[in-house]
């Protein structure tokens, strides 16, 4: 029964005391200045998944991603190469691409009109004054990659140089879905009342599936157990997860699917975790019954049951790929305390919504999740909120949470110590 | 004529300056700063008001009290006594309780389903670390009391040592109404577009009771006058105030009701005033003819014409008891220019809605008289907004206005001396 | 392709390192910090145009400028003065009059009934404190003006002193279009959602103008060429701008109405710019065929082909008077990214609504015109607040931007060296 003062401490006292194995301090989720900090610290110098390639198929294509006070243009060449620019016009600086996504010729200013091609060029411009180089004046570049269909961007002058490592490892888990060709069954943005790290976070262990029903009919409810500590009553599901676990070992290694897992989540500036599952009930897919969602499988597989191939990324973004479809979530902060979480269904590029799916079908279970997850994370907001908030401990399940945060805290520093 | 800066002086300097007769300067109404130190100094270091016991009748019953950045649970418990919590799981700090009120057995988080009992203990939680030890992962209490059926608590440490010896000058007023047992008719939230001061001030003074229609025809307008002053056009009226207050202490007497005025508004930690006196017509209720608004009175009283009891608190509530129903108010602060009023009526238990009271009679007075302060406290908190305000006079029939101001900035005082 | 910094610098740094020939740093648009310097700075020391006196044509008739944390009425006296007042009653300080236009006999406040006269003084509270001088408590005055028509404030103490050069030279040009005995015809708020500097910027140029289709049926397409530069395809419209400048030159000097352009935009406290010019298409009036929207004309004329008079005032307003109908404009900081826009429309007091004039046709290009120029602001606004964004070269047909900027940077830093 003690009186809460708010702390006089900054950032960088915070982040040196941060102690190991409690959840963080307030601040770091409350403060304005840790907002701007995980922008500037974290967003503006990681790799972001930020589309799907099958967003923008076309030259000309584009989306537009908007992160914090930065505007990003991800548009297709026309050497079909996925481009960044900073959607800013080089004249008097005004937003240049209004809309989420598009298609265009060249990327026109509505302001005044001026021109630039999708190679970020400046192509042409009225009234210039004299002496004019349009050369100095064309878009200004941002870092983009493209891994198995995934786009990521890196808006650092120098991105982590770990990527090409990373891209390496996770590429042959990936290809077999065949995502480059696949198309957007649907997309769903959901804005959370909390901050995007307590997103995360969420997403991070199962300790609170439970409050899952739909997501639990394809999981298996032995999340964090091990033949030790396996209670009775769970042991026939514990059983059925063995069995699931080495049938479909033989057939991952029979299709020479790779699926062992590797967990660097904390140790490299890009974190990341892949690994390839069993699902219970039918085995097939995140449906109620957990058989697929859509007759026509992401590639030639000979069998639908391949589980779920899942893939976490620091510090914003998981997928789940399964033979018929495949999910990525990816995590913007709008405010300390608003978090836009951005979902997104895809499909093979043939596959025909009433015939070879139902769009209601393939959304349920990660819409019906996402809805309950956005309520925890504003009550998770709302608590730590209170002055009389204490860093609690994270327990054994936790563990994929206390790696995210550690890889947060050691950004925050190497931030913090240039 | 003059151009009007920014005050470059933080609180301390403004509350050393504070001259005694004047309003207070605009930044104690307007800086984000002032409305952090008020919670800290004010409203974390007083006892408050915060229910009636009336609304958490049996075992179980709670409701939530927002203030600030604190969320506190109100419960009684199963020995029947109310105690209160930070409403704050001790996992990862989620707010377990969501709804303004209800009614647990436990007290279960809804994230983790970490489960309290209504005493505060940790009684289960599932996948604990090893060598947790439960008894240190309570609930953090909060004080509270309870004084006649009126529900205080205090979020500091070391609450005001002076609680008791108000609650024992009190109780004698206020026990003959039996609140402990009342029931709860009515209760209304109402958002002011001002600062909370503002709304404290509109209600320690009459001098605007002209704007107040509905309250007029219950309260003697000779509100400020003494026998001296009093304009003959009033003449009439303050010898009918006169009249009924000789006739009500013979009444107070034999009924043996003290009604005499304690005034310590601004002397002490906890600052208060009560009295019993007369009101105009019928002289028994807050009703537009004065004649009662429940035929069921609160206790069994031979007479309805008791007037009101009326009891004023620092920082943030007020009360009027009368023969038929009570009537609570607390402020309570969202922002330095939002602020929350609570007003609660209460009858007893055995009225009955359409038999013994109409619920828009019995609150149509307060409801209205509530609706016209909020547009007033609006106005004066855009008025003092203008860099072109500057402190005005209080006059006489303001005293308690000053009264308020005098225990509000002892209060910053006393915590910037800390 | 780097990283943007947060800058560490301050408002006064920023105006000291303006480089000449850009659009201004991101900051001034966006920060908080510039948003109160340029009310403190700019607003309150400048002259504002805030109404036209036909808004208040009869004594007691009134108008309420708000003006960032300022509110001021403006009101026409019992001598038929236009006077301005601070918008405060001396007693508590609350906010006298809430409307923002009406009439009064005295200024009375709805708080505690202090009543004021047109003339500011106090005449009347009740209660007041033993030795009370009410003549020390009138309400303050703000400095008021009229020109042919036009009201102005200025909140300093001392206003620049150059207004009555700046009255006398442009009351020649506007007094023959007889404004002050006129009326409002129409009168529109929008609130476009960027910095009142990007409002500002965008009027004072044409370099945008193809984004205006109808007011582009009025002006001549040859903005910013000359005779050296007007390229082939505007060579037609070029020889028809040039007859019909010489045609209307004879006339302004038969009518003996002043036209040439006096241009004073950045070198005075005052700054302003004049100029009579002719129209496109029937060059009457703005409308989408060019003839006058109000058959009754604002004055005796004896033709209708009188161009537009148009006039820009630092730091928020701009005009044109036309044969038929004049329309003033003036803008107002609400926030960093939020400002409102006043349009007003005045014809002759006389004309009648569905006979001489229909508002569709008399409103219908300006009204199209700034709907138009506030999408441009907010994506002007929106751009901006990027890090990726650096100032940008202004062209010769943007010299007035420039004019601007400087006028605005001049009196930031006249304020900033006090």
């Amino acid at each position: 029964m003690t009186t809460f003062a708010a702390p006089a401490t900054g950032p960088a006292d915070l982040v040196a005391r941060r102690p190991v194995g409690l959840s963080l301090e307030a601040p770091f989720y409350t403060g304005r200045d840790f907002f701007d900090l995980d922008i500037e610290a974290v967003f503006a110098r990681s790799w972001l998944f930020v589309a799907a390639e099958a967003e923008l198929p076309e030259p000309g294509d584009y989306v537009t991603v908007n992160l914090g006070p930065y505007s990003v243009i991800v548009v297709r060449d026309d050497d079909e190469e996925v481009r960044a620019f900073h959607n800013v016009c080089r004249h008097r600086g005004a937003r240049i691409l209004d809309d989420d996504r598009g298609s265009v010729g060249n990327i026109v200013c509505g302001y005044h009109r001026w021109t630039y091609g999708v190679d970020g060029r400046l192509l042409h411009a009225e009234s210039l004054p004299p002496g004019f180089d349009p050369t100095c004046f064309g878009l200004r570049g941002v870092h983009a990659r493209t891994v198995a269909g995934l786009v990521f961007l890196c808006l650092a002058e120098k991105p982590p140089g770990d990527f090409d490592d990373v891209a390496a490892r996770i590429e042959p888990y990936l290809a077999p879905h065949e995502l480059r060709r696949a198309k957007v069954a649907a997309q769903i943005d959901l804005v959370e009342n909390g901050n995007w790290k307590l997103t995360m976070e969420n997403n991070r262990e199962c300790y609170h599936c439970g409050g899952h029903p739909e997501l639990q009919c394809s999981l298996f409810p032995v999340y964090g157990y091990t033949e030790q500590d396996v209670p009775p009553v769970l042991r026939p599901a514990y059983e059925r997860f063995l069995r699931a676990e080495a049938e479909s070992r033989t057939t991952y290694e029979s299709l020479g699917l790779p699926y062992q897992a590797i967990e660097e989540l904390d140790t490299r500036a890009t974190g990341f975790r892949i690994q390839r599952e069993p699902l219970d009930g039918a085995g097939e897919s995140f449906t109620e019954d957990g058989t697929t969602a859509c007759a026509r499988l992401l590639a030639d597989f000979p069998t639908a049951r391949l589980g779920r191939l899942s893939l976490h990324m620091q510090p914003n973004s998981w997928f789940h790929f399964l033979s018929d479809h495949a999910i990525t979530f990816s995590v913007i902060p709008l405010g300390p305390d608003r978090t836009l979480v951005r979902t997104t269904w895809l499909v093979h590029p043939d596959a025909v919504e009433g015939v070879d799916y139902d769009l209601d079908t393939l959304t349920r279970v990660w819409t019906a999740t996402n809805d309950q997850d956005a309520l925890l994370v504003a009550r998770a907001h709302r608590g730590i909120s209170s002055p009389a908030y204490v860093p609690g401990p994270y327990n054994p399940t936790e563990y994929q949470v206390e790696a995210f945060v550690t890889w947060y805290v050691n950004r925050l520093k190497a931030h913090l110590a240039r």
